[in-house]
């Protein structure tokens, strides 16, 4: 998949890292002012491993990103939106990080992220 | 999921059209350069709805932008990828799109989109 996003598909590789909390291994790729990222699965009992199922590859959430990832869950509890993550906790490439309960959000998976103050 | 997006998460709608050959209702929102395409099924036999099954909603597909469709496709067919469309066709908002066979693309489904001349 990094082949074909890469060499393929000319995207840029922006970060490599794993995060072993998640059991992945996470490639961030530039796409215009968004990001793709690849998710490795560690283990086949990682959470990803079983998301993916018997497929090749899935389309696993998708993340917006927001000024004040704090400020934002707050407002989206007070708007009766139910979070996964009540407080941010750490991403990859050092971006704070919360998920939306899918029961909020008609099943599909979102995450809002918060860049690191030094970038 | 439309007030979802525009008045709990914030986002923009930017265009909502009928794509009939397509069955479906496509919803365009902006998301920094970015668009968020939400679809809904016109009837439950469209490709869309049999693609959602019994899930409220579900991720469908990734679209890249790019300037030259024509050139981009008869470079990826070269490279061997396989492709769903030969050429381009017309999507919503008057792009010209054409889809990558998820064969060749690890099982998920990738559009690639040039913007209307006149944008």
């Amino acid at each position: 998949m990094l082949r074909l996003y890469t060499q393929t598909l000319g995207f840029r590789q922006i970060y490599r890292e794993t995060i072993e909390d998640q059991g992945v291994e996470a490639v961030g790729l530039a796409a215009g002012d968004s990001v793709i990222e690849l998710l490795r699965p560690l283990s086949e009992d990682s959470p990803i491993a079983r998301y993916r199922g018997e497929a090749d590859s899935r389309l696993h959430h998708t993340a917006y990103r927001v000024d004040d990832l704090r400020a934002e869950l707050a407002r989206l509890k007070g708007a009766g939106v139910r979070l996964i993550d009540e407080s941010p906790r750490k991403g990859a490439h050092g971006n704070l990080i919360a998920f939306l309960h899918p029961k909020s959000t008609g099943g599909v998976l979102i995450e809002l992220c918060q860049r690191p103050v030094s970038v």
